[in-house]
């Protein structure tokens, strides 16, 4: 492990920068971050699985950015931030590199297809100034894949150099495809994503923008939902938040609430036997229970279709109204009328703007694309690893899912607050 | 109309006040509300309907303070405020009139009854210290009739002069009943009643605690709705909010929020070939719609049942899903396939604490209603009237409810800021 | 008493309706509000001081809404509301009646003076969008009063037919001289006031827009204040809330936030000897004291100089930099060091936006100030009295300002929650 | 570097664990985290300045569980989320690991001399139930060094193993010194201090609690100041907020808002001319501004005394009324009357209850502290590095104050977002 050259995670690019950047102040030599950085008792760590490029502002440009057009595209569900991004994207390239056309496409991919989708728009100044104030996407939003001939011609068409798209693994995959077409056709297209999942369960990614204020007004429900369960008798509040494959919003909302008694995620799978036994007890001895279940949880009890849906997402089956009648029935025949609130507030956290810490951390996501962008990288996506920004292939970060680690600090943490078993 | 003394409404008495009242400051001779208040051009006014007591300190009580006992008792689905209403009523009584004793009856009016409910506590001064600040109720609350004679023989064990009932219709009918057996059995006891709903329904109440907290946040709701719809092509959202028989906080939130495209509520009826063909005009025109409706919107399409809840509450159908399905189906068989999400924020709404005029409000009603009942008045519940707290009898204020005027300001700020058609 | 219409309060008028109004649906007959409401126990009520005309569209106008032109102004200190105030004028102009052209003038006053103001804006449905969502005022404000000749030169240069002024007392005496110069150039100009104070001390107007979201912000800061102050040995916070001869602010705040210990208004004078003795047994007693105090409160205290400041209003000297001196000076001299927080936060909680209940009641004034002026009224302002919206000449309601009544209930209710003395 | 064993921070333990710990079902092998993680692009990184031992649960205590006495203490300036720690040191002490006894020192430091402070209480499940819904500290808190041997002594008398300092530089200070007396008195005592730090300046913490929740604050506020900027001609608003050494809160506040246009922090100096002439240029071309400051920028300016306070921190100038007073004049002298707005919101910060992000942080450190001290190691304070909680000396914690990096992400993102010079 003397040369760790060989560890580094390569990035596409686009030729050799050529240009000087406006912004060299901070641009040192080119560091890398490894993906594990805990160490052994004595001697030094193994080699890490992978050895990212540190993200930032870069000594000289590939695109010269007087004559630099960009586009920004925001695909999938919504989720708090979006604008932040938009904005952050814009001003960047506008203030700090002096790019004078930054344009949106509308609707997601959809917006890259003349017949499906409503033209661009011009992101001025004024149009940007206060989105980061407001939920959604000032561009909106839409489901499916995309075209990839028709988009790149589109992005031909308009002269686009640099593509930022903002969206999950699907979005990715596109934007993947996208800069290889365009290769293929000879234009030097930088694409750069910026990886978009409330649930927080992108791999490299420690933290996703949107997810802190998903907890946050998850938080507020569950509040809600504690206050109805306390206040009768034999009083159960279920509250499903999202979290398709990944339980970091329920457990995360369980630790920063504290009156979560259980939480269900789909990487520790139940019986319906031990939790309705532990209910039991439960309401035996303190005669109600706030129960917090990821959307996800609990899918091998419910038996999925396998289906996908028009992102290619595996359509779930729905745990909530699953949960919801198992338990009423039981209180019925254990003699045990229980009162079953229902909370399903997913829409609702979706569309907030973002908080202060997704503020921020937009910011940061939005800013790096830009200098990986105008450096000439292209086929990557920002990643956050141990507090640093870092470049990631598409490809990689598309190969799989983040999961809550069920032995480690935050499982614990949840664990430890709910008084929960950890296993039923 | 020279003499109106006999206009006057009437509220029953334990007897002649006898002992001198600690707060007597302020307190000046009868005076009286009139149910209206609108002159016409000349001339006087016609005689009101109702000439209502005004409410406040009398120079006389009743009660001794220092032998007198207290009883609380919450009753029906929850709602903001209450405790600070258990809070203020237990304060007035401590400290502006020197009462010792202050208990709370627990889970409703089934603490009145030791075969099924929980005990009573001792309503301290250190247990109701903070609890303004939480939702719900410390107390409790269940759903379902009051046992009579078990409860007035409850209230004999404990010695209870003072017994204040937080709740609805149903509630304030027990309350009657509770007054009216404890007569019979030549015990003076007063019972005075605080109006609970958060549907702002009840008659002679022009504004009932914890709606305008209901209000806040079924426009937080409504927001995040907005952002959804407005971010996808044809995107509808619809929000459910509470109003079984009046539209109140529907109307409210819409004008609060003005993002509301269409606003359904009970007092208005309408029909679906209108309402699709409505949206259908809508997204063509804007490509997005936010629909709120409250759950008694509707009935009239759904062939309602008839049955009763425990409280004796006509059971509602759902027009949630109902609109739901209707709308999605329509938008199919338009080819306007349109992407429907659906809000019901109810429970989430109920248990938020009381925001700032919430809880200004329900301290006025909670020490109203200890004037009241330390000057020996009984089967009363306190009313507020352009701006005024008055006595209004038990029996009137449960012989109907209060609904949206069409022909008045609200509404018609509703169809203003919608601009939705009056009928359709 | 018979005939009373000699008891109306006249409003000028510009002439003969002439045109039928769009939005006759529900306008009735006209009515009126008597300034008193309550009764006394038997015979009629004195006559009322004043009976007010109620506000609400008439069947007629006297400008043809299609060639009509509107202007709205925005004067003195920020208040939360005033975008949502321009904004439902705005669009009740447009949508409600068919005006085509409304603008907006800005920086206040200054704006009407072309030598001194930047030029007026076209007040868009675009523009007016989504500005209720944002604290401030759209146009700009400035303080000082406006030329008259020059101002009415200019309305006259740009063909307005309707002046909306938004603002405190010296706006509307400057909105009355307005209309007079009009009328004496026989040009008809409608102007129409919606009192803007945050203090809430408008005479006829039991509750001014943005009061509500002021109230709720100091309950916010008092939170906070009293953290501070239980949280050490002798901790004293002192807020200092607005209110300059009207103590609303901190009497609604002391009653909504119940952690309050003192609070102080200009209605009530105090003495130094006995605030201080006060304070030394409370903290002897309790460790921790949190007093509210309105701007103007102890003005006697204080020896204020009688200047005035660009708006005509009277310079007070500021009492919360002196109480904070004394208490701390007089912590010394009794051995009792005192750790004293200050807390001002005036500025930020002007610059809210309007919370849900401002939000609708600054819709209820713009859309009644609307109808009022297209009806050909002019030289009043909109009042809210007893639940009820009036027209009231603008010379009444600059006559005088509204108090705390000390021997009212919202003063009780001060008294009930702190258990401060009366008097001291 | 090939033996990594030297590198590593050693902490000081009380002795060899002797009991199994109920919790070890994720207790692995000893890891270690460096202080350095970035690599450069070829070969290994140089060996890191500090190793250290990451926190978590052990497999073996020192203490047996059942015979345990913990204690804890809260110092210096209020910080949201000290309830939270108490409460989540409380529980895990009690439920995961089946301590008996946990009392709260009260009132800091002074509560652990009988002659100045109050008895300690004991932390009992109910009592700590609800306290993370509130502000400040439970326990209270005060400024001030300990006497160590009356506090050893102390804690001898009450038999306590284990104690939770939480608090500042001052407070990790005195807890080292408590430990080493402990020892020398052959008292086997366990000392964890949790670094609290509102200012977010503490080596070896990338984040301390009550960090997130005052920058949320600090951008509420920032949101006021920015609508009274920009409602009036030449408004200029000025934020000062916390950071004493360091200008995290000004930094992130000011890019999580995005409408700050210049931000002032102690690690960069400024001249008022400079400062003066950009203002002037800004409002000419813009006619507002808005200026956030750390109150401990700008010192150079003010000559400060260098006198100290009872904690020992060093007594800094005023910047804020410094700055108000020359941009006040200055505007003057340039006939470019200026209407400044102050803010001053410090108090208003600290006393907030923590947000969901920092009530995560919060439980976080708790539970780690309290691994810590049942195991034996004694003398430290929980450090959080890179996303990894880990053991810091108390000693090496105390060494300095960490600062923003003026060539690092944060500050250049705050360049880019308000576009101000990077040096004037």
């Amino acid at each position: 492990m003397n040369d760790t050259s060989s560890l580094r995670i390569p990035i596409a690019s686009l030729g050799e920068p050529r240009f000087p950047s406006p912004i060299t102040a901070s641009a040192g030599p080119e560091r890398f971050v490894p993906s594990e950085i805990q160490w052994p008792g004595d001697g030094l760590p193994p080699p890490p699985l992978h050895l990212f490029e540190k993200a930032g502002p870069r000594r000289d440009l590939f695109f010269a950015p007087e004559r630099t057009r960009a586009a920004i595209v925001t695909c999938g569900g919504l989720c708090p931030g979006l604008n932040n991004v938009i904005r952050s994207i814009t001003r960047e390239l506008r203030f700090a590199y002096g790019v004078k056309t930054v344009i949106g496409i509308r609707g997601g991919y959809r917006g890259l297809d003349p017949d499906r989708g409503r033209p661009p728009i011009e992101l001025s100044d004024e149009l940007v100034s206060d989105i980061h104030h407001k939920g959604g996407t000032l561009l909106g939003t839409s489901r499916g894949p995309v075209d990839i001939p028709v988009a790149v011609q589109f992005l031909l068409d308009h002269g686009i150099d640099l593509l930022f798209t903002v969206g999950g693994d699907g979005t990715q995959r596109g934007g993947q495809a996208i800069f290889e077409e365009a290769a293929q056709r000879g234009h030097p297209l930088a694409v750069v994503g910026i990886p978009k999942t409330i649930d927080n369960d992108v791999l490299h990614v420690s933290r996703t923008f949107g997810f802190g204020t998903a907890v946050e007004e998850a938080v507020r429900v569950i509040d809600s939902a504690h206050t109805e369960a306390r206040c009768v008798e034999n009083g159960v509040s279920l509250v499903k938040v999202m979290g398709r494959h990944a339980g970091f919003i329920a457990a995360a909302a369980t630790v920063a609430n504290q009156d979560v008694n259980l939480c269900l995620i789909p990487e520790q799978p139940f019986s319906m036997e031990g939790l309705l036994g532990w209910l039991e007890k439960r309401l035996a001895y303190k005669g109600h229970a706030v129960i917090v279940t990821a959307e996800g949880a609990g899918q091998e009890l419910l038996g999925a279709s396998g289906e996908r849906d028009a992102s290619g997402n595996l359509k779930l089956e729905d745990i909530g109204p699953f949960l919801r009648e198992a338990i009423t029935e039981y209180g019925k025949t254990r003699r045990m009328p229980v009162i079953l609130r229902y909370f399903d507030p997913s829409y609702q956290i979706r569309g907030c703007p973002a908080n202060t810490d997704d503020a921020v951390l937009c910011d940061r996501f939005a800013r790096h694309a830009v200098h990986a962008a105008m450096s000439g990288r292209t086929g990557l996506v920002i990643g956050f690893l141990h507090g640093q920004f870092v470049h990631v292939p598409m490809s990689l970060i598309t190969a799989g899912v983040k999961r809550v680690d069920l032995d480690g600090e935050l499982w614990h943490a949840v664990l430890s607050s709910t008084g929960q078993p950890a296993v039923f």
